[in-house]
């Protein structure tokens, strides 16, 4: 069961397969990237491949993994929503449960040897399936010795008749779904060369964006987007893939959610990416705005801490972990009572939420047993900074005496 | 000695005290606030001050605050830059300095008693001189009394000849330095009205911005900036209040560091915050961005995990403690290798970073070492990924044997 | 609705709330502690308490706050089990619900000001009722101003007619419940001296124990003991209020469970106490060490880092909180494997934990997909190793060229 | 330079070496294990090595390992204090060392395949020396198709005239050093069957330990043991290496130090170790004790929570690393004022701090500045613990609006 994109390095992973001896069912994931579903049957079928399967699972995608990781406040590294993270697991989990029905003993993925693809492919393949072998070319010697670089496999596939698309490809490498597209490699590679504007293929830049903010209004329950608005001219999303597939025009339209950073990837390289995922920004920052107003402090302290650690198993491909179950425990139980309205103005690249309300907020004029108590007594406060004060001002009499006498941040 | 503004409250405080028969001396601290300082210094001896104290700390708060905090990644709650967190331990130290050289025995201050400040300074005062008493008069029930409102305030200004400025006072409250300018309270309280324009002063809107981008280069040393070059026009600034002053212009007139949240006060109240911190944003952008070329990735992980406590312990007011010791000790140790250069793009609200380089860069060509082992070997990923799926594999046949067969993420 | 005990403290404080004018409802909790229930309903009938109200616990006591705790290793500053801490929200929430079925408007207890207890109350009283008022008598500037010191309560009592106790107290204040007698203040205050033998009552002093080691198997399921197996003598318990009186009773006489620290009190004190839980000890070190063979290493590893807190929630008095729920759902989730058994030896003041085995083991023989793969590959260690070394070879360069050269620890 | 210990592997290794064209060095470290060092640098010369280097690594190993790790309470999984994890970064340092003084190009040890040490020795090197070339044997694929088993090395040894032992080795494996001996696979692979008491070396059984207390005292200066008295005899020992011996030898002969735990190896392996430490775990308690008066709450409750990941750091073989360096920096500066003394009583297994005292504590009666503060105020608690109330009130009628009514706690 190999996990088949139509492009030429899946491509030639058939044929080899094939050649090897191994009957092949190419199993294209549909994750909303765009691509000509029924040409790449054709060309599997073409090339020899047993049977092909394609799996729209791009629903799938948005309620159970983009969700899901916005919900927690999922960001890598500071920056990275992690598009292609998030897409890995879910094609590894279609592709195993396709293995189990079609009773294939071997799983394959044309992932490079040097990234963190080929981690997150066979990490889930060990948590749902550990039975199923692996087979991953680019780390086989025999595949790595036949095939030292592009002009191989495009040799390869004119011998063995596999059509090779006219154009040019881009030179550098990118990554397509939904949720996002991202660009590596290459050109990129040198992160003191700035991203030239043809890069950039999801959004506008926000130079090119409108000149007119354009505000939408994202509800909440618990944590997860139920409904958008578009306050410009009254248009309304509720269904999960509608609702985020409209987020990525308007986002794409206002040139939001454009990254272009150096991030360390799990195999320990350090490598620049050039990341586009407008609907996922905007999602990002309204329910980090309506957290504000409707989690408690220290849940969100105590998440706040733990959320760089749940982007980093993502990354690293422990999507399905027993440390993300322990994770995932703590950050669902969070979001229960994160419900309410964000309303953020879209704007050559900025999200700006610029409202928000919530029935779950210490604000609400019904809470009234909070009136009742008479709400903040200023007086108080003084007995807490006192208290807090306490162990300060031993602390400083216990410095001077044992002459060590400055702070840290007077160095 | 009493931290004194120049505004109505510390000047009723002022005279209040003196009419409770102290000698006050009035310390004005310079932070790089908006102010009339001459025409403060006449005021408070004008109602009655023993003495007024002007010191300017606007160097120290730059090198030893702001860039301290900036070197950490400091932001609260995931938006606030903390320029009145930063402020108020410089301004309180001063203080306490003043005190001491004065040999006065009390300190005083007009933070509220339902805010962050009061907690800040009285901290402060504990760390620095466990030995000063403090008078907080908006906790003092006889203070509390006499002025209940902003009238009763105008009115004993009025009976005691303190001037009161005949200008309408915003309708929201302000606190401005530096680092930021900060608005709350009136009619931003409620966090479902959208703050008006006017309400902005430090930065234009971004919609009113250039219409070309701003390039910049910036320099770090240590974690800390060395260097602005403006790439537009090749205006440099290298001293660290030139150049903090520097990226507020160029920040405030492309529309950067604009912030409008809901956070949680100390005391456990949530409170609605808009924030213009237009320099600070650009340094914080650049460092992040750094960070990815220069810095190892666990520390950075281990680090990202801290970053909120650090924050934390900034905006509860405890900048002179021996756990920020503790923490700083840890922050400083990860600045050393973070040396290098970024270039980024402000435009209309955004600073994006685009490039960088970095000496210590994983990228140098020069690092000849790595080039000498070979780099990378992609099938050593083979092992790297069996191992890390070993655990994996067990859980799930354990999983599977005890019928409990699914991961969270699936539910 | 007062929380009585009986003793002089709260005896005084009911009287004098009666004196107040209020009609008073004395609450009391039976959570195991050594007391006459009956003579103590009598006693508050005698001084005029409105209504005596005697609450048995004991069994919510082990299964929900007990058991719980320890499911989650829960452990203040490295020693204290919590005997304490525990009982105060469970009392606190008896009491709360007594309050509401006797439409009581106010709770009281008689806990002082200085000390962990009073935070306890109060914070599970507002976070389960908030709308009740609470009486805290030892922070009642009237109260204390009448009662400077334990003479002032004698001599009132001897006013009011209430009984006070011939006997000597001892010269230190005791915390006696199920799970623990706590001994503090007083005598013991002064922590460099050690601690009279007499000073212990649930616990034979090591040296006075057995000189034979007591086997015990005890089996958890999801993290909970469920059956306790004296393997010398083949007693077994599975009840949970049994089971854990009778490990209580193994412990004791075996010298098990004795502490003596100085901890950090919530309000920043620093105390010294001298605690004896027998049955939680022994419960904690089986607990553990099944840990060791049925958790995973990347759970267990995230747990560790989070069960201080864990433990500070509980000490602080936030049992009933956001932020408790937040962790504890992660946490409930990393016990659902946690079964099976572990024979500990008790020997004079050990708990040895010597053989485990568990149905969710690694080592399970019947794991047959594990032994179908094949196990584990010695080469593929290899990999592993050169990919987790790759940034140490980056970073050795690195400071090398900066001529940083050398690791913290060799300083 | 191979890393040699006499043993038939590294001697076995060493000619194999030979055998396939290097010169070798035979490098022997002395980190107090147990051998006779004339007889293995003999043994290594007749075997065919160039040159022998025995180095004294002893003193070396107290005071920058074994003292470092017990100043951060290092404790793997809550249980293990790491005398191999310690020991193994020292030894590759120092035959890092002595390979760049004989010009060494290759550096070779005997550690296994499925352990920790291969990954301790090896990322070891890569820090401190990455033009190193490594070489594992026990890794490589001809030498483990060579050698599949004990039989196999014998028989080559007899082949290549290696003396081997007459005497049966023990049927499990072992490690020893200054700081503990560890056992373990063999028969003490299945953690169902108790070791037998024959397994301890280092330690007499609590059993047959003397029936009176020992008490010690311990002087501790920044977290380091400075001084070592014998109360009932009045030895006194103050020189780290002797220090340590001395506590090795009374904690040994009071059965102090004992552990028996599953651990998880770095490599994804759970295992089972039977280890003896008395010196490490009587300083430990002490540490810890002394810890509980002398040091601040909040940098201790902030280190509690990073100690496991400084434990797993050394466990794991980071000692050299960019993140060892970021953690210690903090953990040294919370230990400046961990200066004082600790009383324990060692008793048949059992190390009882009994007394502490520290001109650090916040107990101690020349805090004069304390008590002129008047130290505690029992009214401010009722404005601290308000104030912690406050979000657990507005809480709690948030979820009983949205009719989520009930704590985790009470499930």
């Amino acid at each position: 069961m190999l996990a088949y994109s139509g492009g030429l390095d899946t491509s030639v992973i058939l044929r080899w397969l094939i050649d090897k001896g191994y009957e092949v069912v190419a199993f294209i994931a549909d994750v909303g990237q765009e691509e000509d579903f029924a040409a790449a049957r054709a060309k599997a079928l073409k090339i020899g491949a047993a049977k092909v399967l394609v799996d729209d699972l791009r629903e799938e995608f948005v309620t159970h993994y983009i969700f899901h990781a916005l919900k927690g406040n999922a960001v890598y590294e500071g920056r990275y929503l992690m598009g292609t993270s998030l897409a890995r697991p879910l094609i590894a989990k279609a592709q195993v449960q396709a293995a189990q029905r079609e009773r294939a003993r071997f799983v394959a993925h044309g992932a490079t040897g040097k990234g963190n693809d080929q981690v997150r492919f066979e990490l889930a393949y060990c948590a749902l399936d550990p039975g199923l072998r692996v087979i991953s070319p680019w780390k086989d010697p025999e595949f790595l010795a036949r095939f030292r670089g592009r002009t191989d496999l495009i040799e390869y596939a004119r011998q063995k008749g596999i059509p090779v698309k006219a154009t040019a490809s881009k030179p550098y490498s990118e990554d397509d779904n939904l949720m996002h597209i991202s660009h590596e490699a290459g050109v990129l590679e040198d992160p003191a060369e700035a991203a030239e504007k043809a890069v950039y293929s999801k959004t506008r830049s926000p130079m090119d964006a409108p000149d007119r903010a354009t505000r939408v209004s994202i509800r909440f329950r618990d944590g997860l987007p139920v409904e958008v608005r578009n306050l410009s001219d009254g248009t309304v999303k509720r269904k999960p893939l509608e609702l985020f597939t409209y987020l990525n025009a308007l986002g794409g339209l206002n040139g939001v959610g454009r990254v272009d950073m150096v991030e360390n990837r799990y195999v320990g390289i350090k490598s620049r990416g050039v990341y586009e995922s407008p609907g996922a920004h905007i999602l990002w920052a309204a329910h980090r705005d309506l957290e504000g107003i409707a989690m408690d402090k220290e849940v969100m302290h105590l998440r706040d801490m733990l959320a760089p650690k749940f982007a980093e198993l993502i990354y690293n491909g422990f999507w399905f972990s027993p440390e993300m179950d322990f994770l995932l425990s703590a950050i669902n139980r969070s979001q229960e009572l994160i419900d309410g309205e964000v309303v953020v103005e879209l704007y050559k690249g900025n999200v700006m939420p610029v409202s928000r309300s919530s029935p779950t907020s210490f604000y609400s004029k019904d809470l009234s047993s909070m009136d009742r108590e008479g709400g903040f007594d200023q007086t108080d406060s003084a007995g807490f900074i006192r208290i807090n004060g306490l162990r300060l001002r031993a602390h400083k009499a216990i410095i001077d005496k044992r002459g060590l006498g400055s702070y840290k941040v007077e160095e």
